[in-house]
């Protein structure tokens, strides 16, 4: 168990932490915009590390700011690395949701506010324990704290940031927290996550909007031809179509199916949680878990062209345009699936209009070694602080972090996560349970005392 | 040649009647919209015809109001019925106008402004035929006018209207102005017009808007989805899919087609006025000018789904909607369209998405007797007018009213357009040449002298 005094100081202070927590939430730090909430929010964070005594300061990335901190450096102990991120996704569609975004609000035991679990909330219990930690006395470890402003964009600055600062960030072991439990009451432990590759595919026809009676059946439509491409690019027992897509990918081995196949996995709850009848995504004959942790996807994740008002205007509309977002498995390459994109888009666009790709973001998956002592000393930490086992879990969605660290700085990160799957991710009404956020404090206390002794 | 006093007067008064054409350009008066932009406009067209002296009246349709005026009827005259529409299609995307769409703008001799050809130009110059020959002492026939306020949303009121106030409407023949010259030059009448089903399909997935990383392979996509539908709804040679598409339709006959390849019709002028290269649009195999007037089409008119801002979000959107129309030709029955797309999207909805198709309006495929009364005495005035031989020509719009008058009242009208093919109805900037205009008055005067001679 970590040192009482520890726990005795978070659970004094939860009153003050949540406060705190909500003013961070407040930011409406959307990395796509172009107001200063991200850079008021990050100043936020400085000024908050400072106080604690982690001297911190904004970093410039060519994109959104970083922020970064650091204890005053003991040498006789290893280093801790710990990456959040304070930028947030989109709150649209605002009217879905049941009270501000912007504005938390605690309703039954749950902090509703975008950005409270992805990553706001799991960020700032990290800074908790810290707290407590030197309010008792001295860290246990080193520590640096990295907090990123892109990662719902996909971290475009991110690895030019990583690889120009490498001295500056190495550390013997590093822990991630933006990631959730696999259930309620269930530990989880991510050991692997799925990369990513977003593209922006615009059709373009006539010059203009026109009369759909004076041209219709002598023009392209461009909406009609963008959806006919989308269409193309999944086969009828849902696999992706775009040349190459599964060359690289690593399929799972029978001992991880097997482990899947253990774990309580509730697929009609699943299913019911987020209003549908069944879970037909994905390619036919591969169970849940397996098309969401080790197959790659394709999906459409916007699109909007011509008339899109209420009632009904009769033209060919100029152009039509499609956000669409691949998750990607090991070991596929990225840019070697947006080569395939460009070349499937190339061959199915049909005379009478252009169709240009242009690419948002990358991320590489990653796969990450569970015999890593961070790894092995989160699973100890998270058992120790929830009273139940610690399982090691696959994920669908994509940390680009992940993958640079265990690139470029050769470590393979402990992705201790605290969210619940209900969180409502990237959704209207994100909430964070308030229990998680306690115990996730006290998980990573002692994941400060345990990581020293695993890294002997 | 019509009466040279009424020549004269319309001479006379050219800049006042611009005047007021443009104070009648002036209300936004979009069918879609809840303001009172429409109720506006018709009053003034109310209070305009009535100082004309011809007595107006606002007639209620159920959707946007009707204007109806009679001149002070003489029954040893014939009785002409008059159509025009005061409601425009709305005006965005807005930044593609050069200048305000509702503040009128003249330039090079052309009148820009949402409207100005389809249809408060080619209506007001019959107003202002009928206004000349009043000056100069009687109107040759007794007139009815009907001016609706729904065309550019499919008249979705007119058909109750027109059968409801048969005697009201009852006429010897019909005149409409709401299309255009062939070729700039050219003097055309419409000898047919394309029915419409317009409908709306939304797929629905998930509750809300969800993570793409945690449930992509999971999920069904509604965008995907929606995709796969509409691009299943064509088939490789352009032919539309839907069931019994073109079960009534009635094949152009040999003597059409010969007539149609005599005409000056330039393919490549017409693509390269819309900024594309070829008309690669339609069925395979059939001329332009077959694919437009005498074959049905299915377009989609605008499509919206998921995140739609710039920059990227990483969901599996909660639904996607897209806006539908089809031009149908004779014989094709709108009702047996639509339910024919009902069936089609029932089979191609997918498991794990619901699919709902929403009707916004269906008009019928007309087309006309050319050796109608007033169909002959158009073509004579248009050509006296003009100074140039009048042409029959089909169209891919549709005009709801026309098959109406057909239908309903009896009489095939004289589609009398004075428009021309660069107009730009329906997209930004759209004009109204002012030569076109004040000629167009000359003719419509002249038809008004050459119509009882054609009826006795």
């Amino acid at each position: 168990m970590p040192n009482p005094d520890v726990i005795a100081c978070l659970d004094a202070n939860r009153d003050k932490h949540l406060q705190q927590l909500c003013q961070l939430l407040r930011f409406a730090s959307i990395a796509n915009n172009d107001d200063d909430q991200c850079s008021r929010c990050a100043e936020w964070l400085v000024d908050h590390l400072t106080a604690l005594g982690l001297p911190a300061r904004i970093m410039a990335t060519g994109g959104k700011d970083a922020v970064f901190a650091e204890s005053d450096p003991d040498p006789a102990k290893p280093t801790l690395l710990i990456y959040g991120h304070y930028d947030v996704q989109p709150a649209d569609p605002l009217d879905q949701w049941d009270t501000d975004p912007f504005e938390p609000t605690v309703r039954d035991g749950q902090l509703f506010a975008r950005g409270a679990s992805d990553d706001k909330g799991q960020l700032f219990l990290h800074l908790m324990a810290l707290e407590a930690h030197l309010a008792c006395g001295v860290l246990p470890v080193n520590v640096k704290i990295l907090l990123e402003g892109e990662e719902e964009i996909g971290s475009p600055s991110l690895e030019s940031f990583v690889s120009q600062n490498k001295a500056l960030l190495a550390a013997d072991a590093a822990l991630i927290s933006d990631s959730a439990f696999f259930a309620q009451g269930i530990p989880s432990i991510l050991t692997g996550l799925r990369g990513l590759a977003y593209v922006e595919l615009t059709v373009r026809g006539p010059g203009a909007d026109v009369h759909s009676g004076l041209y219709g059946g002598v023009l392209r439509n461009p909406i009609n031809a963008l959806a006919r491409i989308l269409a193309n690019m999944h086969d009828d027992a849902g696999g992706v179509t775009i040349p190459d897509f599964y060359h690289d990918v690593l399929p799972a081995g029978d001992p991880e199916r097997a482990a899947w196949a253990s774990l309580p996995f509730d697929a009609a709850g699943m299913a019911a949680s987020v209003g549908v009848e069944e879970l037909t995504g994905g390619e036919q004959g591969l169970s849940p878990l397996e098309r969401c942790w080790a197959r790659p996807t394709l999906d459409v994740n916007g699109i909007v062209g011509g008339y899109t008002q209420p009632g009904a205007k009769t033209i060919i509309p100029s152009e039509a345009t499609a956000k669409i977002s691949m998750r990607l498995v090991a070991d596929q390459d990225p840019e070697r699936i947006v080569d395939g994109v460009r070349r499937f888009v190339a061959e199915h666009t049909p005379p009478g209009v252009d169709a240009e790709v242009s690419l948002h973001s990358t991320g590489r998956p990653v796969r990450l070694d569970t015999d890593s002592p961070a790894i092995q000393a989160a699973r100890d930490a998270m058992t120790e602080a929830f009273g139940r086992e610690t399982i090691f879990i696959g994920c669908g969605a994509s940390v680009p972090v992940t993958e640079l660290f265990q690139r470029l700085l050769g470590m393979d990160a402990a992705m201790m996560g605290f969210g619940l799957p209900d969180d409502n991710l990237h959704s209207p009404n994100e909430k964070f349970s308030l229990d998680q956020f306690y115990k996730g404090s006290a998980a990573s206390a002692a994941f400060l005392e345990l990581l020293p002794k695993r890294l002997q």
